[in-house]
């Protein structure tokens, strides 16, 4: 809503930090947790392209060039049907979720888009509980610059814990 | 100090990601984590507008438009009341808090204001203890723009714990 | 990388929040943070000028004036000692460590350099458990405007922590 058309090429000076490009990446980063931490899951999707790619995946596996994740999409459609797998989902005890990301890096990515990578850390609290870390690590992201708005064309989220995360239905 | 004297009409360009403005707004919360974890606690009243909205209350009661909040300031001067009483308690553990802030989100608001969102976390040390979640959720804001420098006009700290905070006593 | 070459004198303009320079400095803190958690630690020492000081020290010894440190390197040689010590400590268990920094304040410095404070706070991730707050304070810096790149010419990690961090191996 607040991000104007940005161009479709990108070069290192358009990128820089304190250029346009740089603090709309920042503020992508800011809807993503705004959507998921706000209850507005239902725009999630609309923040990356038609065909993405969406991996929420341990360090370890990443690393290693091992393609076993916790989470993996590959398109809007799919990431729709995941918010409706949340929304239908009643098995697990009620949750708040908080997202804290640090600022984001920016680089030139692949075919013009833009490459941007930022800490996050997942806090969870359930009812009646002490809130906890839940999942930090970081997210890796390539950015299109070529629509109406910035999207998200990939995004890996690179968690640390080695503990097989059962538990992460809703996105990191 | 470092803040340039804002107009008082804020168009969405105005606010636009890159823009003064929103990096003036995301310098406020900077700010305000600086005047509470570094304990400059006096000059944290002067971040609100004479007349405001200072509340701390649990996603719960907020999102069912409940009022009742752990704290709840009208003006600057209950503000003012808040801080001295933290000096003056000395009935609570020495501990140290710290505030870790996300990106914040920054859209037109009420009256020419300008509304915000972001992500925060509160790290609570007690002595000899490990540093531990004290309190996580988000600031929702709205910055006045019409004075010498950015003031908070309203501030809610709505936060994910279902526990009864009693032990909150600094600002969130 | 993405830094244009800043000019050595610094006005409070020049500082303002939306300014180069200071959205220069996030992202020094952010390139920091890269190189610290996505095992890139041969590139951390670059971040700071040749005579430098670092020092990671707790909150109550810095606010006191007592030079008591967990780690003090006065120069980036002794930064890159820190390095190979890192890599060839093999006594202490494998884990992943995750820093989110908070948006910095930027004032100016001494001798015409930046000053910039950031909360900042490290997740540590041991093999098969959970996430755990490392460590977490305030970044207090003093960043050099001089040189082809912004550099920390002081970078003081003060943690909130009173605990004795015989643990702290890896920079903060």
């Amino acid at each position: 809503m607040t991000a104007a058309v940005p161009t479709s090429t990108s070069s290192l000076a358009d990128l820089a930090p304190g250029s346009v490009l740089w603090a709309q990446v920042q503020d992508l980063f800011a809807e993503y947790v705004e959507c998921l931490d706000d209850d507005e899951l239902e725009r999630w999707p609309e923040l990356f392209t038609e065909t993405c790619l969406y991996q929420v995946i341990a360090r370890e596996n990443h690393d290693r060039g091992l393609p076993l994740a916790a989470i993996l999409c590959e398109s809007r459609g799919m990431l729709e049907d995941r918010v409706v797998a949340v929304r239908e989902t009643s098995m697990y005890a009620p949750r708040y979720l908080a997202h804290v990301v640090g600022q984001a890096r920016v680089r030139p990515g692949p075919d013009g888009a833009v490459a941007a990578r930022a800490a996050y850390t997942v806090f969870r609290t359930l009812v009646e509980e002490e809130t906890r870390v839940f999942n930090c690590g970081r997210y890796l992201a390539v950015v299109d610059t070529g629509g109406d708005r910035l999207r998200f064309r990939e995004l890996r989220c690179v968690f640390d814990s080695t503990l097989i995360p059962n538990s992460i239905v809703s996105p990191i």
